[in-house]
């Protein structure tokens, strides 16, 4: 150690990658929270796989962003990777563990790709996804609506009520919509992008580049917008049951009829009014075999707000400031499309990539942490409900006050506190022997704390304290506190706290729901 | 894609690391959850640092031991490796934050360690640190203190009451005595490393490799031998304080001084019966300053059983059969002593490595997350608390039941299953258009579902709905289940899993305490 003493660090995070400190970990560490009781209310299993895996493993599963991956250096043994995604640890997973043959997993964990960061919009090298998939052979789209009962559990839980869409599509109407326009095969894929760049682009946009920059026919680009311009429900999709010509087609055929079940379950679940049909998401990812969807939000690039309850919520809100994810104009998470908070689908095949005689099919729904971080983040500024920008969930700052000779009472505060967490009661008080009152209170005011626990001298005596609600307004009869005897303190305590939650803040739903912003 | 497919892969998780899932991922989020409480109730807040660092940031850090960084491969731009443990990161963002002279922050994430794995002994080469540390500058002890009141809350709640002992010394008393029985300067580290090993060799052994291995004066050992060799409490420090050599020697008398603060605020917090004052108890990291402490419990090679009432625990266990940790007879996180589950003590010194000028005094304790689930594990395994083992926690599987001609009942098990969610019960259903019946059984079975709700198409249709608790013995009243009203089911069912909660395990500490085994 010696040589490096006195020497000057580089004092700061890789290219990339911060610290989450204070108020910001515990509002993301809430909306984790919210988002996992949620998948366990589904019946969703935790699994934690390594960080890297085999850089085998990862090899051939992103196309041209394997180019992203984080290698480990080859310091002997074997050559890893840190995981660029969830998805493919869970395949590989399963793939080793062929006795299990159905499950629901959930995963919260961070992922790497060395991409150009652009911090301020969100865009990071390393980030979390919050994962949820279920595996295994089931009837027809059960599982794959209850994966969107999941999504609107989630926002609706996060406060964002009326406030998001779930787009949904089906990559088999999407093909069979492409054959019966007359896409050739070697370009359904440059066309099925193109398509995909409707919710940023107008048609007239999105037609040039098929004609003019891949080279489609006209006639082939104008038989396309009379299918992917559509949005709805219902409706929609009998309209779509009715045409002769898709219906001639296997594949649109059998997505149809698989749209219609789904809308059906979707129905049953409480959940068909979050939902747009929309024809034109594509999605990027290759391996979706089935139905693909996406979440938006108001303010984010990619809403039509076609769901009845969003189209309400937008328009109520035409004309406000921006909104913090109009500056998101690219994902952090390729896997997300412009502007979206979450998205999945049904992607059958790839667990056999890793073991060709298991094939297990799956459906699942990754939601962006990050962003919806920052979207809540900048609510509850605009809000300004301080309150939930704690860096702490204190309920109580123990201290004493006393005059000429005080003795600063320490362990006496220390056993209070040590009353208080036995009752299970987030408590704090000052480390110094003799604290002056203006700077506890000051300590109690700055971490938000609600309560103070005062303790003085004759008082103790007596065997009483003082329980001083924080930030009463003056000529409050409590202001001054409300004295009580110590053996009542934990029981008068809890009563004020659980009187307190109950008007305020308990879950991020009551927090920012309601609110007319 | 095209050219893998149909390879086959080395299906496997790298070296040293390994997947968690199903029971045991749930029990370690439980032990997770039970320790991240206890920070949170003293008022830590979350910190969460990347999981690579730039390599300059950890170099010199860890001394013989930094050939067991993990390195990422130089792919253009900085160099990083992964964090090998969260003390040095955290110092590093104090370091960065100047502006933060004072705080409590906890920080539970995986640290990575390319040593020889031992997967049987839990030494791996990705594991999880679980930190709790204190930064200021305050009076003497009193964070210390606190810290110590919260390994005890983590151990009380984690269900080991009377099963741990916190063994606790101080450095500068440890300098003193080596001082004053005359151990010259160049031979304080081995000498304080031997007396280490005092928890796994007899005095003879240690005294041997004093003398023989490491040069020291016979006469030096037998000095030392007349104060590491005890261990106790208050009396201990009492008679040390009115040792005359010693007080002569300025860096014990401070220790002792600290020490019997130490032991008032203890006191004051209830905890003074859990620790053990052991003079041997040395720890090997060079950047301790203050106090250090280590906490062993029954059956670990280092339990002395010295706290009164570990001490009546041990005794009670005598011949019983082998413990699990016995077997740990390395621990896979060299910063804990040998069969400790939890390490730490009083590093003043860090933060300035990084900033010269920031002189951030700071005092923590690291739980080894690992062995605690292993020891926990076991336990229930003994207990044969199977409750415990499942991978998810459903309160109610939904199942219909029909004869011939039935139609399955699909859209109402989700109508049902929806119900149960929106009320915040955590609720499975088959994805089976037509399930049978016993299938059905069985899944809420191997689930270890509490209850069943069971639809049939009359009572349906009657707006009645059947529920079972499972597992009921025969010849119970309520075997084949009760019927209620749909419009009652929610509140019946919540009804039902409060009192089914009551008599059974709702935390850790509920369901290992008072077992006896």
């Amino acid at each position: 150690m010696g040589k490096d003493k006195g020497t000057t660090f580089n004092l700061k995070t890789p290219k990339g990658t911060k610290d989450w400190s204070g108020s910001d970990a515990l509002l993301r560490d809430r909306i984790f929270t919210t988002i996992s009781n949620v998948f366990k209310r589904h019946g969703g299993t935790a699994l934690d796989t390594p960080v890297f895996e085999l850089r085998e493993i990862l090899a051939g599963k992103y196309g041209e962003d394997s180019k992203l991956i984080y290698d480990l250096k080859d310091q002997g043994g074997e050559i890893c990777s840190l995981r660029y995604d969830l998805t493919v640890p869970f395949a590989r997973w399963l793939a080793m563990n062929s006795h299990i043959t159905s499950i629901k997993r959930y995963h919260i964990a961070k992922v790497y790709r060395r991409d150009q960061p652009a911090i301020n919009k969100g865009r990071m090298r390393e980030f979390y996804q919050c994962d949820f998939d279920i595996a295994g052979t089931f009837d027809a789209m059960v599982p794959d609506a209850e994966i969107l009962r999941i999504v609107s559990e989630v926002f609706e839980e996060l406060g964002w009520s009326g406030r998001y869409t779930i787009k949904l599509n089906h990559r088999k109407i999407l093909d069979g919509v492409f054959a019966v326009c007359g896409v050739p095969e070697d370009k359904l894929r440059p066309i099925s992008s193109a398509v995909d760049k409707l919710d940023k682009m107008p048609w007239a946009d999105v037609r040039k580049e098929m004609v003019d920059d891949k080279g489609l026919d006209a006639e082939v680009a104008d038989r396309i917008e009379k299918y992917v311009m559509n949005k709805g429900s219902r409706e929609l999709l009998d309209s779509l049951l009715k045409d002769e010509a898709l219906n001639a087609n296997a594949s649109a055929k059998a997505g149809l009829e698989e749209m219609a079940l789904m809308m059906d379950y979707l129905e049953a679940f409480g959940v068909l009014d979050k939902i747009s049909f929309d024809m034109s998401l594509a999605r990027g990812l290759d391996y979706y075999t089935g139905v693909i969807y996406e979440v938006v939000t108001e303010g984010s690039a990619g809403v039509q707000a076609d769901a009845p309850e969003a189209q309400k919520a937008v328009k109520a809100k035409k004309g406000k400031s921006k909104q913090p994810s109009e500056e998101d104009d690219r994902s952090n998470d390729p896997t997300l499309g412009v502007g979206s908070v979450a998205a999945g689908g049904r992607y059958d095949n790839l667990v056999s990539m890793f073991q060709p005689r298991a094939q297990i099919p799956c459906v699942g729904i990754s939601f962006g942490v990050d962003r919806i971080f920052s979207i809540t983040k900048a609510r509850i500024e605009r809000e300004q409900k301080a309150d939930a920008l704690r860096s702490s969930e204190v309920d109580a700052y123990v201290m004493a006050f006393g005059g000429k000779g005080f003795g600063g009472m320490l362990k006496e505060r220390m056993d209070i506190c040590q009353k208080l967490w036995s009752a299970g009661i987030k408590a704090e008080f000052s480390y110094k022997l003799k604290p002056k009152l203006p700077q506890q209170f000051k300590a109690a005011e700055q971490g938000a704390i609600p309560f103070g626990i005062i303790l003085g001298e004759e008082e103790l005596a007596a065997g009483k304290c003082r329980i001083k609600e924080m930030g009463l307004p003056d000529g409050h009869p409590e202001k001054e506190g409300v004295e009580v005897e110590l053996s009542s303190l934990v029981p008068e305590l809890q009563t004020r706290l659980a009187k307190k939650q109950q008007g305020a803040v308990s879950s991020l739903a009551q927090q920012l729901q309601g609110t007319g912003v």
